[in-house]
């Protein structure tokens, strides 16, 4: 997903993709899950605003803090201390943590700087890590949300919910073919 | 909160309200902690669009299926099985295991029927129990929120988190008389 299409994103189109992803999951037979630092439980809150998502969606964490995401997840100290809470590397061990707790199919975490305060040269605001576990595959991304015209925490927030979804839509399109 | 309290916010109303429970956590340097069922998710990213709101609030739980409401908020599995997930004893025990796990200052669950399926005549769509526990005291409460003349799931969500930020409010105010 390029940045074009994420600025492109309304409320409408989300809605959209959040009802392809449910679908999707459900003809499949799939389940997801979240671990949410910075988007703060909107992942979840879209997918269960679907009717009948808790045939996809156990449930998720909203890991704010250090202490819930190394409490809840076992994201290793060590990693929130050299990388940071918004690296590749706690992205990563969210995911896998979520993975380990849920058992669902399909594993999200998003960490990152939504703004307006936190923000540094090296992690500017829309600075955002996106950890994935799914169908025994473990990656990252981050795509360019600092670049977004519209910086504010609530369209930063929106953006990194239309990507975390788009991939898990590519994930699950790959899936099906 | 009486019903019409209730039918009347909108989503400014509500903005407003959750940004008002922020600063009076924030001045009292009190922490809250969510667990969501039926609004999955909705507290807790209405209380992150607040910027700075990690001085208030490290993380909560979506437990959606009741495996995830045993498993994360160690909710007796005989209480689903005797009382339904969406009763005032379960409600009670998912906010007693967030306190357990969160430690938060105010804990508050919620569970119950958004619709548009899964309602009976005994537990009508809008049956949402909500679950309390904040400075030693512990308390449900049902709002009769099957009397909203919206019945729509996306209405009956955000009236039962118009709700559970009134009553952490009210909790809030009473501390500081």
């Amino acid at each position: 997903m390029d940045n074009s299409l994420i600025s492109e994103y309304d409320s409408q189109n989300l809605d959209k993709l959040v009802r392809n992803v449910v679908q999707l999951l459900e003809l499949g037979g799939y389940t997801v899950s979240t671990a949410e630092s910075c988007t703060g439980g909107l992942l979840s809150q879209l997918i269960t605003s679907v009717p009948g998502a808790s045939a996809v969606f156990e449930g998720g964490f909203c890991t704010y803090s250090n202490r819930m995401k190394t409490k809840l997840l076992n994201v290793p100290e060590y990693e929130l201390e050299h990388f940071g809470a918004v690296s590749s590397q706690v992205a990563l061990s969210m995911a896998k943590g979520l993975k380990a707790s849920t058992g669902a199919d399909v594993c999200v975490s998003v960490t990152g700087i939504a703004g307006p305060g936190g923000g540094t040269a090296e992690k500017p605001v829309g600075t955002v890590w996106f950890g994935f576990s799914a169908f025994g595959r473990e990656f990252t991304r981050l795509p360019e949300l600092w670049t977004l015209a519209d910086k504010s925490r609530g369209n930063i927030r929106l953006a990194a919910a239309a990507f975390a979804f788009s991939v898990i839509e590519e994930i699950l399109l790959e899936d099906f073919q």
